[in-house]
């Protein structure tokens, strides 16, 4: 099956620490790299997973907390420094053009590559980007400033043609395509093959949600339904429930709860308050409304 | 003694790797702490030295590339959230205040602290900060922006007091620090007891020059004269000469014949470039002129 792969490059909150980098995840579909959030030491930790820079397709910013954006203009100067000429790029909330592009003019004279902005509505849940496999459409997510979730679903994949049908009916080249697509064979003399003797269903598209930051927002399960796997910020523990909705992010058990509500296979916890020397009981907590879930780490890979 | 340390952040040029972050340095003078540069990742690297974040005093900027600068937004942003009161005083050349006011202004939205810009003129050579005990001095570089050295200098301290001389000639306190500052004591029956015979000469003023980005620049030396430890960048070694005073750097050698020049007593290389898997060649280039040389190395502690 063809790669479909979360790296985790960061998973901490505001304050960057030795344990924990700010947001940052890798989503390598089919070998495009989709790079989604951006915090200071994205591009170091991109290097320590082993992950080529000019490899990088196009980037997600969530929101234009110094947290999940403060490295940008970092990478995008190293991609000038490599010599990159295919556009980067990137999507994210307004403002994130008249942010950065009188850094990107003064600090980045004579780059050799284009960075083509793309500020998008965070209040829609709409399709943001889509090439011949992908679609991202974003969530709207709810903090203390504009902020957008991105939900990574691939297209529906075409049924599986069965190579002893091929040779049986002797399906030429040019029907292969109309076959796979659910199309019945007619046969030279008109008997008419039905699709689902030659082929077998395709194989289900898979799908990641980025939910981060917000506060708990139960509306969004909808827009992701049977999402694959879900990354939800998972800022505190139940204890803080209170201060967690005052500074508009969720509890661990919120983010279970959005899983359920949402039909996930998964769900992967982080953006942790560097206030917890041991996530266990964010894992704890949630784990008690949605089983299937687990802790994001630095250099976690997971597989979709 | 007093102390007078300098911590190295980073040491690495414009490409942060695994091996090198960009530029950063601490110098710990009789516990205040003065940060030299700030790249991507130098809050970081704060932490990981355990230098609290609070107690940083002081910040100078050599230039605005990135590897000198790119880490300075989100170490006020951490400042602010960790609800620091005192101003933080930026040095740095023209352009610094207006560069990043604005992103200050977006990003720190009701912090609780004041940042206060100090534009310097990079060409000048001037004292552009002192207090009790030290002076700082621009030191004009020549790189392909403006770009400022910045030479750490202890004011000249007092001469000790002899403990046994205050007993025998029963000094009073009130005039302790006229004889500390070199005067003869006069006592009440009019006898005149030299200086010299009371007190020892005051401990030697130490100094820490740091040089960065530059290209050979032989007339910077006699702006530090006797430096202790001069910090000189060492992007590349002999064989890329030509490349290198093309990009407005400095090899090995040359900076070794600065020090050299200087008189200083200590030289630590480098802003290497991401070329050297391994930087002895540097240090066998610069220490064939200037014995007395070390290489910098991201957490190296050099008490000056």
């Amino acid at each position: 099956m063809e790669k479909f792969e979360v790296t985790v490059l960061g998973c901490g909150s505001a304050l960057p620490t030795v344990k924990h980098n700010g947001s940052g995840m890798v989503v390598n579909i089919r070998e495009k790299y989709f790079l989604v959030d951006c915090a200071e030491g994205t591009q170091v930790e991109l290097r320590r997973n082993r992950i080529h820079l000019n490899r990088l397709f196009t980037v997600f910013i969530s929101h234009l907390h110094g947290d999940h954006c403060f490295g940008l203009m970092g990478l995008i100067s190293t991609l000038g420094l490599l010599g990159r000429t295919a556009p980067l790029h990137v999507y994210g909330p307004q403002d994130i053009d008249t942010l950065f592009q009188p850094l990107i003019d003064y600090h980045c004279n004579g780059m050799t590559y284009e960075v083509v902005f793309h500020p998008i509505d965070t209040h829609q849940n709409t399709c943001i980007y889509e090439d011949r496999s992908l679609q991202v459409f974003s969530i709207p997510l709810k903090h203390r400033i504009r902020c957008c979730g991105y939900y990574f679903k691939e297209k529906e994949l075409s049924r599986h043609i069965l190579k002893d049908a091929i040779e049986k009916y002797a399906i030429p080249i040019s029907q292969i395509n109309n076959v796979k697509a659910g199309l019945d064979f007619v046969m030279p003399n008109g008997d008419v093959i039905k699709n689902e003797l030659i082929t077998t269903p395709p194989t289900p598209a898979r799908s990641f949600a980025y939910c981060s930051d917000t506060v708990f927002r139960p509306e969004i399960a909808e827009m992701m339904k049977g999402v694959d796997l879900l990354y939800h910020e998972a800022t505190f523990a139940e204890s803080e429930k209170q201060l967690c909705s005052k500074v508009y992010h969720s509890t661990a058990k919120q983010a279970a709860e959005i899983a359920r509500l949402a039909g996930a296979k998964q769900l992967m916890l982080g953006h942790y308050s560097s206030r917890y020397d041991d996530e266990s009981i964010l894992l704890k907590e949630a784990s008690e409304v949605f089983e299937n879930t687990i802790l994001a780490k630095e250099g976690l890979v997971v597989t979709v």
